[in-house]
């Protein structure tokens, strides 16, 4: 306990949890100021995020190599899981897979884009290992194509029915099957190209926690998070219009800047050390979570949790971002150099999608 | 003679052989049983392809590198387009065009996959010229644009008429000009880039046949393929209603893997004896050659042979798999180097496309 | 004065000036011979352009490298940009919008294509940096997906109204600033990875004239070309009609082949004297700089100038041969290498292209 409060003093992101007992007061007491409890739960999860992540990986480094990798591929994304379970279980759909789309855009264009910026303003050029980043790149693009078949067909089918569903559980399983044996492949038959990266990923941050605190850290910020989020989930589209922004643009964007905030803190530190295969790990990686673990695994789990199924037909306007900028992460990245115009060409695809998403009138998403 | 006799004792696939005339009887006494004609059709198809291919290697080796490497390059898919051209006289245009579209993905998807996979299970990774892929690569995705452009316009004009037939026609010359100036280059003007490629596409298979064996064999079983393909073009929609599969997954699935059955047998054994090239050249060089000779010569062979005219254009949904087909080869032949999980990478976009037309709902389409 | 009369003397492409007075004369007398106008207006506009072209650059030599790229990178496609105000002027949008699209794909197709043919005919290979290609063509890539939004859009609302607009006016103020950038990295920050390509650029053609000579036909020629392109845009369409040709293949493949005409007569000719640098330098160069500079100032500027506000929503078949001119020239360029048979792949795009434009039923565009 005393290490977790060490680390709390050190780290002044962590100050923020002093917002998560805000959010509860303040459920209870104002339930209708959708703005106030939109802000302060934003405010809350970022720290809550930043201790999951950090739990993540004291246990991972405890126990192993290939199991650690395991855990870190699995839960890295831990609070985008639990925000989406949240919207998954209130059927809010839309917001959910707004906020699976909007996670691989961010994560491919801002959260890379701003690392090569941030890193390029210190140094004139920098080399990453590009083996992982294209390993992580293919899932991408494949993950894109089995998003974008639901949507193509669509256009000519537009009663849903069971085709739809068997189509989006049929391709949730693909994409499970593809992600598992990617991590075989990246973990265990063909592990020393993806050395630099990996072995960087491990001594990030401080020293790891004992087991038995981070395994109490999982459990009870996983907790906390989940509470949060619902007053996240409840507030965000409310607050969004006294904001003034369109529902795709809060999904798209706010919501994915909110659950990432803490793996970008961790990929725009390491850029700024020259330890980008770290950055373009933490972004490459994540995304590739979310499209080929999390977004199937919220399939699955609506079977059990939501109201009724959810498949996995996106808006095509989103499907079109997703598969341009998985495009654009693959082009950037296949290089293995980096320079900080690379950074503006992918946040300005990024600034693109995030002005058309702000303007675009409200009913045609 | 002799010799034949001996190549259909060594090679087990031949042995299937014997369901050549059993076809011819059972479509005499049992007209209609369209499961078991389909059956038969397909297991006399394999055999008779596997002959065809090697009397067209073994004329190509006799007649030296560049008139053998023409002859490979116009009659290495002889079987696919006899069959198509049965289709095309019986006016069954949306299978020809499904056929064509399914062998272009069979072949750069599931072929390149399933070499990549088999040969990265025995050894850890593999090396090929990816020149010659580079090519085929380019070519194919010329084609894929051709194919594109009259789906693309027909959204906006739907009567067809004569602006179609005329832009068929058009795209198909430019394809077979295309066409030939690649052979040119590759076999001609640039062929030191190509070396290992090529000389180990001649060296496979038993040692090449006399020529007048060779000629003889190719002439008669041409006419055997002709005939045991009016069969299976008869049977091959009902039949699939039987199994529960629909049209399209017959016409771009089924029809392509019967058709390419011979290729895969070469390009499955290359990529076990750690031969790479042949099994990429097999592959990307099929797929190329369907897309910008068998396709248009269809087209313009229809004007004399069909009951009608043929154009270029095909269902949205069969562009946007060819596009992305062509899209996934190129970026995995880039590298010149294979480890298993690209075939896994490969193969997971074929199981995607297929399982979409497996579930597909006819009218769809 | 002298130097230019000896200029003029020496390039055969000059001697075509006659026409620019041939031009303002039979406007005068033959007020409606559209077909005669159009053909006139042609003959004078290439010879202008050419002027245009060395005087921009002679300028730029006498001032620096640094100010002297920036000139060429806001004046080199001047001509295109005079033409462009004339129809804006006019109120052809749809003109403005089809010479836009139709300048960069023949920049990348039709130019890169060609000097890739013309150099690989008389060098068995050839080789260039591919760095600038890289930068120009990520610029163009980054450009395309800012053209692809608003048409992408259109499709759900078609309204247009304040929302297309708005958006309009954003993309064009963030390719303005990608270019600027891009500028900055290509000049300043980075520029001894553009080495090879711009000192080529700057030794090409005649000795650079004296900075008064250049100035005065610098503003002079411009005159000229925008009197000029008065006539060349009032007679076109018309003229075109004679022609038998349709608005889309005028507006994409004629106004865009005579508004390149000068810079396509250099980069040919550096492609033949193995500079390939210049000619790829030259071609991915003014694609970029009319998609990311001479598109949005058009935008701005029609705020001023244009009866009504123009917006970036083109005609979606002109969106999808831009982002296949993009994808295939970054394709092309990314190996620095260059063979005849990689020119022969560009120009077919091209004629897919030109063809299917001139067979085009008018009422679709």
């Amino acid at each position: 306990m005393n290490l977790l409060w060490k680390e709390i003093r050190h780290n002044p992101l962590l100050w923020l949890l002093v917002f998560v007992p805000a959010v509860f007061v303040a459920e209870r007491v104002w339930h209708d100021a959708h703005t106030l409890l939109f802000v302060l739960s934003v405010l809350a999860i970022v720290p809550l995020a930043a201790l999951l992540s950090h739990a993540t990986e004291s246990v991972a480094a405890k126990t192993g190599d290939a199991v650690g990798g395991l855990l870190n591929a699995t839960l890295g994304n831990l609070t985008e899981l639990v925000i989406a379970l949240t919207a998954l279980r209130a059927g809010q759909y839309t917001l959910v897979k707004a906020s699976i789309a909007g996670a691989i855009v961010t994560n491919t264009l801002f959260m890379l884009g701003a690392s090569f910026l941030l890193g390029g303003l210190k140094y004139h050029t920098q080399e990453y290992n590009r083996v992982g980043a294209r390993l992580q790149a293919g899932l991408l693009f494949l993950a894109t194509i089995a998003l974008l078949v639901p949507s193509a067909v669509r256009v000519a089918d537009d009663s849903g029915g069971p085709f739809m569903r068997q189509l989006s559980v049929g391709l949730s399983v693909l994409l499970i099957a593809a992600y598992a044996l990617g991590l075989l492949f990246s973990l265990k038959t063909h592990r020393e190209f993806f050395g630099s990266s990996e072995s960087g990923h491990g001594e990030e941050g401080a020293a790891p926690w004992p087991m038995g605190l981070a395994l109490v850290t999982l459990a009870g910020v996983t907790v906390l998070v989940a509470l949060v989020s619902e007053v996240f989930v409840e507030s965000v589209q409310q607050a969004a219009v006294a904001f003034g922004m369109t529902p795709a643009f809060v999904g798209f964007i706010v919501v994915a800047l909110v659950g990432g905030a803490a793996e970008m803190a961790s990929a725009f530190a390491g850029a700024r050390k020259n330890r980008l295969d770290l950055s373009v790990g933490i972004a490459m990686g994540s995304a590739a979570q979310i499209a080929l673990f999390v977004a199937p695994v919220l399939v699955l789990v609506s079977y059990v949790l939501g109201p009724s199924p959810m498949d996995l037909q996106f808006w095509p306007g989103a499907v079109v971002m997703m598969l341009i900028a998985a495009m654009t992460a693959a082009l950037v990245t296949s290089s293995g150099q980096a320079a900080w115009f690379m950074g503006v060409l992918l946040l300005m695809v990024y600034l693109i999608f995030a002005m058309t998403l702000y303007l675009l009138p409200p009913r045609v998403q």
